[in-house]
């Protein structure tokens, strides 16, 4: 574990990862934190808040620039490690790589902007009558430490240097990252990357801690602590609102940003399936089937008005599914799951199975599977709207477009929504689109919802269960959002107040005057 | 009641107002609301919603306008009833009226300008390698219907339409109003106004409804129904804490946006206190004293460090209470709560007594209270930082500003801190400033806390208790973004896209696009 700047081997037994491929154990062991452990990495946290919160834009735009340099300088270390706590193939997890370096460097980009400073200035009206105003300046400043638990199925890009770690650090934020127990390899390595970083742009130690723990004792410990302010979480919907839960009864209540469950509804509209029912066929399997379907944004749900089109849809789909390779799932606990959810799915009276992959050798294998049901079936047993993690699909057929209407109303609040449109679909969408709205957080036409851009439009949320705050983005810089707060400075002498509100501007900022928009 | 269009004598009950000047009832009585009513307002709102959250931005802000209008077309009979119902005097009723129409037409002008709609656009980028990017454009929409709880100490600027209605309206959301039970007639009255803006501008009817109901019944319903889709409270720490673990509790858990307890910290520093400490006791009180101290920005303790300073303003202080007249409470209930509180104070072993107000005649008075104590009583005695909502104040004398800075880390969370410095004391302000914006919305520097004043950089907000989420603000133009989320939307023609997102930018926002902030 990493500790501020000290490398710790945790004192509350020890863990070892497990190669999902083979099923073997991987060396070395890790130790787990001791509640004293996770006690000094709050403290250090803490300690850390003050300077670090109010490092210069350039300064902390660098140091998140040197997180990307150090993961990068890592090498194929990562990459084989990664590859071995994951068993996901070498190109995704370069890819993660990539992806996690450049959204650090994205921060970094965003930081120097300054936009999220937020800063408005109300300049002093002493002649207004019948009172005067006084000189108001507002500033968004840090939340405080934040508690980030990785996630298994980006054991880069979601976890110790993800998103989270990346947006917390960017709004100034140090972060405590409990580190998830299935690739604890790859977490150290990129933790040290991250504690370079630390020492070689001179941030306080405690800007970064790291720590493992078995079963949920040290993440509650966590969020329980007073000095931690805001959670980030991206894991199954037991774990999220069981962290919302213990954040909501601390004597002070702290925001939890969970992202946990979606089934990612995709509509096939009449004209758009009546043009290309055999293309959409393959191109749904695939995305469904890709990276063994772990993915937040998988196409859990289809759901198409009967018919002809729809038949050579099933048909096409079924083809693909029988020659759907098993690839590994990350964990035991994972695969076994899917197992299970997928055997519910195939004995529900009213489900039929349409198809299964292939099962593959070897432990851990995913054997895609895919079923179909009636919209009055779903509309009656909620069950059927819970997520299967892995490569399972559920086709609803419909008998109009006011039923698929009518399901969407009932369905959970999503990640995503998506539509395969024509424009001959274009008006029947219109009427959809309010529902979508209100559903989810990233409605999207003619592609998959797997792969989420990192960009500044993105929205990686939704009403719950989707996440436990709609009005947030876990990917993308609106993120940074999450770790911030306004503070409001009245008659504050200047040589007071922070820079960002100085009269001349020295920061080059886009600042609000009296609600009016304007840079220097 | 109002439900939608409907005039409706609630079924479950009824209620009528005290005078509290005098003791007397006021008639008439209204009735409460039933379950069914209640559902009723729900239904309606949330068959407004769609319609309502997709106005234009001109026509919304017109409805915002004309809202301002029927208040003041209510003229004397609306100050009339709200003096009598809140025992304040005609002149802070006629001042909240000015704040609650001026509030209603800046939100106006914030949904004209239309940066609230957060419009981000990162266009496609077809060639792009390893992968292609879509299409990706972000916009904020409105949460959902929202249950506004009306506050008891401002009848007009925070309760049926105050700022939270303002603000929801103004972000799309239909409001379901919880009249406060202390102004019904008041409540009745802007409700009315309300309800003949939606007709005459042609909203939906569910646009606005307003409840009353006795007890927590009614609330808990409201808060509890899944049409509804975030709260706005000003109160009590009791009544706020409690929406919160009803909205956290519910199927969905939603945002609990309650401005709950602070106490206001006022900073007496050295060079400041040397230099006119006379002039601050007399002003001090003054602040403590206005409206019996009913403001959520109330002075209620004051930190200074020991010497002779402090004791010539003490000595002001207490004289100007000695002359401090009674004014009359909101509520019975206040007024008793109030006394207890003192009680509780003038009888604590360690505390001292400072002085006492001007008893008054007649029933409900405030008498205002000054207490003093040392900073390790304070330190030992979590419930001496309990809020006493009336004219109440706690001073502690501090032995050095080191004390003082202990004793800030200390505090809960507070909407304001206050600074009485002078150029002298800005080294020692520095040591204390990041404290205070760890704990506080607001720092200000040489005035009093109470006045809030509406405008874009207000920050009435801060930590828990001060509020249950300290990102946001109720006051000032920020408080809009509490009700919307962001939407995005890949890949979708034109044709589906809201205007806000079309190429051409028909609305003329300020748009961010690739991460570049423009207009037109």
């Amino acid at each position: 574990m990493l500790i501020g700047a000290r490398a710790v081997m945790g004192s509350n037994g020890s863990h070892k990862a497990i190669d999902p491929a083979s099923g073997e154990t991987l060396e070395p062991a890790y130790g787990l934190a001791s509640e004293a452990e996770v006690e000094a990495a709050c403290a250090l946290a803490w300690a850390a808040f003050d300077t670090y919160r109010e490092t210069g834009l350039a300064e902390r735009a660098a140091f998140l620039e040197a997180c990307a340099d150090e993961i990068e300088a890592l090498g194929d270390a990562l990459i084989a490690r990664a590859c071995a706590e994951s068993g996901l193939p070498r190109a995704r997890i370069e890819g993660g790589r990539g992806r996690t370096c450049g959204q650090l460097r994205l921060f970094a980009q965003v930081v120097r902007e300054g936009s999220w400073l937020g800063a408005r200035i109300d300049p002093a009206m002493p002649e207004r009558q019948p009172l005067p105003r006084a000189d108001l300046r507002q500033r968004m400043i840090a939340l405080g430490p934040v508690a980030v638990f990785g996630a298994s199925n980006f054991p880069l890009a979601f976890s110790v240097a993800g998103g989270d770690t990346a947006s917390a650090l960017a709004a100034g934020c140090p972060v405590v990252i409990k580190a998830h127990n299935a690739h604890p390899g790859t977490s150290e390595l990129v933790g040290l990357a991250l504690q370079k970083a630390v020492a070689r742009c001179a941030m306080p130690e405690g800007t970064v801690s790291l720590i493992f723990g078995a079963g949920t004792a040290a993440g509650t410990q966590l969020v329980s602590d007073a000095r931690i302010k805001a959670v980030g979480f991206t894991g199954s919907r037991g774990g999220g609102t069981a962290l919302m839960h213990v954040a909501a009864a601390r004597p002070e209540p702290i925001p939890v940003y969970a992202e946990m469950s979606s089934i990612n509804p995709v509509y096939l509209l009449p004209e758009a399936l009546a043009a290309r029912a055999e293309a959409l066929g393959k191109a749904f399997v695939g995305s469904l089937t890709m990276g063994a379907g772990q993915f937040c944004t998988n196409p859990g749900l289809l759901l198409a008005i009967e018919g002809d089109a729809l038949e050579r849809f099933v048909a096409a789909a079924v083809a693909a599914m029988h020659e759907a390779g098993a690839s590994v799932m990350l964990t035991p606990g994972i695969a076994s799951a899917y197992a299970a959810g997928v055997e519910r799915l195939a004995g529900h009276p009213q489900v039929e199975t349409l198809a299964r992959g292939l099962a593959g050798e070897g432990p851990n294998r995913c054997q895609a599977g895919w079923f179909a049901t009636d919209a009055d079936t779903f509309l009656a047993d909620e069950a059927l709207q819970e997520e299967v993690f892995g490569a399972a699909s559920l086709l609803i057929r419909c008998r109009d477009l006011d039923q698929m209407k009518a399901l969407s109303e009932h369905l959970e609040g999503q990640l995503t929504a998506t539509l395969q449109l024509d424009t001959g679909d274009i008006a029947a969408v219109r009427t959809l689109l309010p529902v979508l709205e209100r559903k989810a957080g990233r409605i999207l036409a003619n592609g998959w919802p797997t792969g989420v851009e990192v960009c500044h439009a993105m929205v990686h949320g939704g009403p719950f269960p989707a996440t436990s705050d709609s009005r947030t983005t876990s990917v993308g810089t609106r993120a940074i959002a999450r770790f911030l707060r306004p503070v409001c400075y009245q008659d504050l002498p200047e040589a007071l107040l922070p820079e960002a509100l100085h009269a001349a501007n020295p920061l080059g900022l886009w600042r609000r005057t009296d609600g009016e928009l304007a840079r220097a």
